[in-house]
């Protein structure tokens, strides 16, 4: 039996962002915002400059890893056919960023598994993870949406909420 | 009705690399190769050094545009949903110039229409235009063959070949 395919999400999902916008709001307004400010709220409505923020050279790259990934990842990387779908396409100079990132973290994945682009609505999969419903509403297989403050406290009913990397592994191992 | 998805490739469709590959041999080798020496080689066979010079600084970037590309795209752009897919992931370089040379040539394409992959049989679509037999042959739509030299005498009894945009206009309008 071929292995089903797994589609999984960069920013928000492996990579940590929202590190960067905290780190990068509070190096530009001198306090740091908490969770709780920006929970529900969009990225640039929780963050005035967040368009700077990601424009902004080595935002992707120095970007932590979100926590536990690595290794569920990994072992997700065994069991299904996995790709990682970025869209990435609205910032250019975010693309050779996250191949080094990617290598950098990842290096157990090849390019073979990598898809950047526009619409997530052109990817074909049997498994979503991604933390934008946008991504997710328009997805034929199983959805699971991977919590990121953005996306708290609004309504999930039809994916599968995870908070965790651990949860993920959970629902596919 | 929803319009049929087409995917459109770039090298070697949309751009004419061909002529990168006969002028950075002859700038190597001080012979400018023949049409007929090439003809039915893969690239690297044809021109000793590709490797080089598809990593080469310019090499997508400064490439000529296909020959009625440009009009054939926009008006495949009113009639399809358009997507350029490239498989371009293996030269990371390659990003940003694609996505330049895209931006100069073809303004009327917007960034939700580009996918940059590692792998063809990760997008869906109904249609596919590609000069590569390992794309077309996994692709589950109708697939248009586009001759270039390094498939030239090729069986191609799987798919349509064509021979110019010209071609692909009466095919498809």
């Amino acid at each position: 039996m071929s292995k089903k395919r797994l589609l999984v999400d960069m920013d928000g999902v492996m990579a940590d962002v929202y590190q960067q916008f905290f780190k990068m709001d509070e190096e530009e307004y001198g306090v740091r915002k908490t969770l709780e400010q920006v929970l529900g709220k969009w990225e640039r409505e929780a963050f005035k400059n967040e368009r700077a923020y990601v424009t902004r050279k080595g935002f992707f790259r120095e970007a932590p890893v979100m926590e536990g990934s690595i290794e569920a990842v990994k072992l997700l990387n065994d069991k299904f056919e996995l790709f990682v779908v970025s869209a990435a396409m609205e910032f250019p100079n975010s693309l050779p960023e996250k191949l080094e990132w990617l290598a950098e973290h990842f290096p157990f994945l090849t390019w073979h598994q990598l898809v950047f682009c526009g619409l997530k609505t052109i990817v074909k999969g049997d498994i979503m993870i991604d933390d934008h419903y946008r991504n997710l509403d328009h997805f034929t297989g199983r959805t699971i949406l991977f919590t990121q403050p953005h996306n708290y406290g609004h309504d999930d009913k039809h994916h599968e909420r995870v908070h965790s990397w651990k949860e993920v592994l959970e629902k596919l191992l």
